[in-house]
C-alpha cells in the first residue's frame, strides 16, 4: 500500500468539490497554488468555460485528469432515447479532447429522474435493463476512440433518482457482460461514500481487479447525514474505514490518482483555498 | 395474490405510525374505529401506559399483533454487553405478554450509536460479527419461550447508525447460519423501504420461502427524501412498486398482516383519525 504521509502526489481533486467557490480556471490556478498535481472536472463545468479553453488551460497548468465527470443518465422514455445516446458520446468526445483517462458513469435511476420529462415508472427492473444496452451502445462509439468506460455504482439511497447500479457486484456483472475479454475499456469507478456499507465489497474489489479498477473517490460518511445528497463529509470526518477500502483496491495494484470528491453545502461555504489545504492534509492523515 | 381492494382485514398498523397523535391507549382506540384488526406496537409506547395496561387494552380491544417493535442494537463495547443482553431479553418477555408473533430486530450499526457511551469503531465487519453473536445468544432465550425472531435488514442509508444487516440476503445469511432447520423461530422481517432499491431482492424472496417471512411493512421511498429518517412516504406517494414486492412474498405462501408503518414528520403532524383514514384507503388501492 502507498505511503500517503510524505506528500499528496496521489491527490486528484474532483473539481465539484469547490464548484461554488470558482469556476474551472480558478480551480485550476488553485490547484496549481497547493501543487495538486491532477483534476476530475464535471462537464458544467467545462461548458461554462468553454472546452477549447479548458483543454487550454488544464495543458498549460501541466494537470493531469484522473477521470471525466460524468456521462450516463441512460434511463428515458423513448421520445429521450437519442437526446441520451447523443449526450453521452459528446461526454465521450470532450473527455477525448481533455485527455481524461475515463468517463465516470452515473447511470440515472427512474426515467422521470434520469431525463425529466420523461414518462413516470416504477419498474427499477426495466430501468436496469435500459441501463444494460445503453452502456453497450455507449461502449461501440468510446471503444472507437478508445476512452474507457468507469460504471459508478452509487448508494442505494439514489437508486430512484440518480443511479439504478448500486452495488459494485452489479456494476461487475455489467462489465461482465458487455466486456467479457475485459479489455481495459469498461471498469468502475468506486466511491467510498456509495459502498462502504456492502457486505460483499471486499471480495467485490477483489474480482474487479486491476483491469475494472478504473478511479477511486474518496469522502465521508457524516452522522448525522443532514442532507441525502450534499453533506457529504471531508475525510476523517465520518464512520468510513478509508484506508482499509484503499488497501483493498491498491493489494488489486490500483496505483491512480486518490480522487477526492465532497459535495457539501458546508464546505462550499467555505474558502477554496481553506477547503484545499483541509484536503490535502487529510489525505496525508486519514486516507 | 390477495386481493386487498375490497376491504382492510390485513391492514396492520404499527403504532408509530402516529406516536406523536397519541399514546397506545389512543391508538388502540383509533384502530377500533376504523375497523383496524391488527397492531405492531414499539415498547417505549408500551413502557409509557405500563406493559400490564398495554396486555388489557390489547386484549379487550380484540386486536391481533403482527409483531413487537423491536429488540436489536445488538453492537456495543464489552461495557455494555449485559445491557444487549438484558434489554433484548425483556424485549422476548414483553413480546410473550403481548402475544407477539415475533420479535421486529433492528441489530444496531457501529456500536457508538447502537449503544451510546460505547468506545466509538469504523470497523462494520467486526459490527457485523457481534451481530451474529448476540442473534445466537438471543435465540437461545427466545426459543426457550417460543417467540420467533424476526431480523429486518435496513436501508443501507442506516448502517452506520442503526443496522449494519442491510440486505435480504445478508439476513438470510444469518438465519441459515444460526438456524439450519428452518424452526420457523428465526427469519426476516422485510419493509419495501429498506429492500426495494435491491437487485438480488426477488431471489432473495424466494430464498426466504414462507419458513422465514414473519412480516412484512410497507410504506413508500418519497424523491425528494428531506430527512433520512423521518420523511417516509404513505403508500402510492413515492416510487416502490409495491404491489411486485407483495407479489413475491405471498408467491411464498405469505399469508400474514400487512404493515404498515410510516416514520414521517408531515403524518405525524396530521390528525390520527385523518392518517388511518388514508393507511386504509392506500392499503385497499395500492398495496
Amino acid at each position: 500500500m502507498r505511503d500517503f504521509s510524505p506528500d499528496h502526489r496521489w491527490l486528484s481533486l474532483n473539481t465539484a468539490t469547490v464548484r461554488r467557490q470558482g469556476d474551472l480556471a480558478q480551480i485550476v490556478e488553485a490547484c496549481a497554488r497547493h501543487g495538486i498535481r491532477a483534476i476530475d472536472p464535471w462537464r458544467d463545468q467545462v461548458a461554462a468555460i468553454g472546452l477549447d479553453r479548458a483543454v487550454r488551460i488544464v495543458r498549460d497548468a501541466g494537470l493531469e485528469l484522473s477521470g471525466y465527470c460524468r456521462g450516463g443518465m441512460f434511463t428515458s422514455d423513448a421520445a429521450h432515447r437519442s437526446e441520451v445516446r447523443d449526450d453521452n458520446r459528446r461526454a465521450v468526445d470532450e473527455a477525448k479532447a481533455l485527455g481524461a483517462p475515463c468517463v465516470v458513469l452515473v447511470v440515472g435511476g427512474l426515467p422521470q429522474f434520469s431525463r425529466p420529462g420523461s414518462a413516470p415508472s416504477k419498474d427499477i427492473a426495466a430501468a436496469r435493463a435500459q441501463v444494460d444496452d445503453a452502456i453497450a451502445d455507449m461502449l461501440d462509439y468510446a471503444s472507437q476512440a478508445n476512452m474507457p468506460l468507469a460504471i459508478e455504482p452509487l448508494h442505494p439511497a439514489y437508486a430512484a433518482d440518480r443511479a439504478c447500479v448500486n452495488t459494485t457486484g452489479q456494476a461487475l456483472d455489467i462489465c461482465d457482460r458487455l466486456d467479457p475479454q475485459r479489455s481495459g475499456l469498461l471498469g468502475v469507478a468506486l466511491d467510498v461514500y456509495h459502498i462502504w456499507w456492502d457486505p460483499e465489497l471486499m471480495p467485490q474489489i477483489a474480482r474487479a481487479g486491476k483491469d475494472r479498477l478504473l478511479a477511486f473517490h474518496v469522502c465521508d460518511w457524516l452522522v448525522p447525514t443532514e442532507d441525502i445528497l450534499n453533506d457529504r463529509g471531508m475525510m476523517g470526518d465520518g464512520v468510513i474505514d478509508i484506508r482499509s477500502i484503499r488497501a483493498a483496491v491498491e493489494a488489486q495494484d490500483f496505483a491512480g490518482f486518490c480522487e477526492i470528491e465532497i459535495f457539501s453545502n458546508a464546505w462550499w461555504d467555505r474558502p477554496m483555498d481553506d477547503v484545499l489545504r483541509t484536503c490535502i492534509e487529510r489525505h496525508r492523515t486519514v486516507v
